[in-house]
């Protein structure tokens, strides 16, 4: 159940987000460290390309719940990045929110606090077919718990077609079609 | 009548506006005048604590109509100021709001049309009594017929307590109590 927000606090976390990457830019300006303050900008903007191509695929309650999710108290922080071509994923909207819904609950469960621990979210776009890779970075309490609840999620639309386990690491794809 | 938002949106606008004071930053850096970057974060710092403060008189309806008023097709900018404590004004916070939606409405319907114009909101916070006042800056239709819509908005708890009138400026104080 995704959290309803209101404008007052969206704009607030969205505030507390962006003077943390000031303060980066004003950190190394402050030690004469231009270039690197000059890279720092660089990818921000980069950063928000991604978040205005997350943007332009008409699916505000998708890109609403990954752009938000860093704000609602999970055991990881997520990233994510858009590949492709741009288009309307509206029909698989709901899917896919649901199948992110699912695979982080499983994630939140599991995880080994407090580590340090990424979900790279990839949402990639190619010829009207979306695959979505969760690559997960962390310790969690069971591997091989974790990989049949992401291999039994339920979500019409998604097909779990790829999931390569490491030490530390799962990446796991989701075709949605 | 508020303009109602939605997440994606107030994230959509706020990223904007970001993006607007990162390219003045990086602009300035890319020009080596890495001083004059350093002022600008400065400015966006000092920007980020009035909305902080504003964000902290318990009136959260008041802050989203200041802090989106500039997302909204006015002929004039909003900028805004906070003085003084920072308490509760919740009990207030219905009619400032409906004072600076009257005052608002006059001045887009009087402005001249494509000019450079602009509203300075001071709130004014000492000893729980509040002081609105609005600096407009610009050329209106009728100055007179400005004045006039002034002295006679209709907020229960506000009263005009000062107007002052010069060519192309109308400063006019309200007391709210």
């Amino acid at each position: 159940m995704a959290k309803k927000w209101n404008t007052f606090d969206v704009l607030r976390h969205s505030r507390h987000d962006w003077l943390n990457r000031l303060q980066l830019i004003k950190g190394n300006l402050a030690l004469d460290h231009v270039d690197r303050a000059k890279e720092i900008i660089e990818e921000i903007i980069i950063q928000s390309r991604q978040e205005a191509k997350l943007s332009n695929l008409n699916a505000p309650k998708l890109a609403e719940y990954i752009l938000t999710f860093n704000w609602c108290n999970h055991l990881f922080q997520l990233d994510f990045e858009v590949i492709g071509d741009e288009y309307d994923i509206s029909a698989y909207e709901v899917d896919v929110v649901e199948l992110l819904t699912q695979c982080t609950k499983v994630l939140d469960a599991m995880v080994e606090i407090p580590e340090d621990h990424h979900l790279l979210l990839t949402l990639q776009l190619y010829h009207e077919e979306i695959h979505l890779v969760l690559d997960f970075q962390g310790e969690v309490s069971d591997q091989n718990k974790l990989k049949l609840a992401f291999e039994n999620t339920d979500v019409k639309s998604a097909k779990l077609i790829e999931l390569e386990q490491n030490n530390q690491e799962l990446v796991s794809t989701f075709l949605i079609k």
